[in-house]
């Protein structure tokens, strides 16, 4: 996505450690009008997949799950994030660790908003090592929940996770491709 | 807001404590639509404000936010919750105490997407005693930062939050003001 990457190229910022910073228009201060793009575009990429609902996990994932529930007409679940949890009957969770910030979530769904027949699309803002979509797919499986695809907005390719996921038969689509973070530069695929 | 009140008839769950459950359309669940007329709900009750940006803090409140900001065309900043926080120079911090969940959270926005000539409108999902406001509110005074106003979706009326803040000058337009949830239902004013 064109428009993204140029919003990339202009205020991402690259730190120590192949973080790509975009606290300029994704994760702190956000920018609408690119959310209700990006949410067509995950849209028109899974309008003819079956998708019932949009499930992403708290924060960052919430403004483009949102925008894409709204193109889409479907409901968006944001699983929340506990750094612990005593067990609760009526709650998915599963663990998912983060390497930026090197601790363990758990994150979890309610099992009231979760169907059988339900087919979700997992919208996230960020796929390095692929964990929040690991997460989010855990809970699909233990609900018996039908997974049509996930929705990145930026994805680090030169991490694993989409790489691992995929060949798991995961289909994946990223709005932005970011293949180097080398020399505070961030280079994109395509 | 109609619409609104209808959802909170139909969805919401009284929980002891004067706690309102909304997840099934708002803090856990959520419903685009609804968060699109919110959004230009807002938009339209501060359309002669010269509202530059919109605060919000996460993670409820960024739905809304996010569609108040596309319905008026300007940047959504979510302010970050931490447990702690050592002091970070390029930060603007409050506290905020939770009633409901008993903790205080540091709420810090980035001095980097903060202009002197902002003018913000303050977004949340609940208004009850008024901590989050006033955390937004103090982070205001310390950027030196015009407010123009809060957008609140739902305000629980009979809790005093409201009433102290605009005593203060504040302008609060809430969408849905419930007056009581005594015997398990939600009361309206108007």
């Amino acid at each position: 996505m064109k428009e993204l990457q140029e919003k990339i190229k202009e205020y991402g910022t690259v730190l120590p450690g192949n973080v790509l910073k975009v606290d300029a228009f994704l994760n702190h201060q956000v920018d609408p009008v690119l959310m209700k793009h990006m949410g067509k575009e995950f849209a028109k990429l899974y309008k003819d997949a079956g998708v019932t609902k949009i499930w992403t996990v708290e924060s960052s994932g919430i403004a483009p799950a949102v925008m894409t529930g709204l193109a889409m007409n479907v409901p968006v679940i944001f699983a929340r994030k506990h750094k612990s949890l005593t067990l609760k009957d009526d709650l998915y969770t599963a663990s998912v660790y983060s390497y930026t910030k090197e601790t363990t979530n758990q994150i979890s769904i309610s099992k009231k908003y979760v169907s059988p027949t339900d087919k979700v699309l997992l919208i996230d803002d960020f796929l390095a090592n692929g964990q929040a979509l690991e997460g989010m797919l855990q809970i699909a499986q233990a609900a018996g929940v039908e997974v049509a695809g996930a929705g990145i907005v930026i994805e680090k390719t030169f991490q694993k996770g989409g790489q691992e996921l995929r060949k798991q038969g995961l289909r994946i689509e990223s709005l932005a491709k970011v293949s180097s973070l080398a020399n505070g530069k961030a280079e994109f695929e395509d």
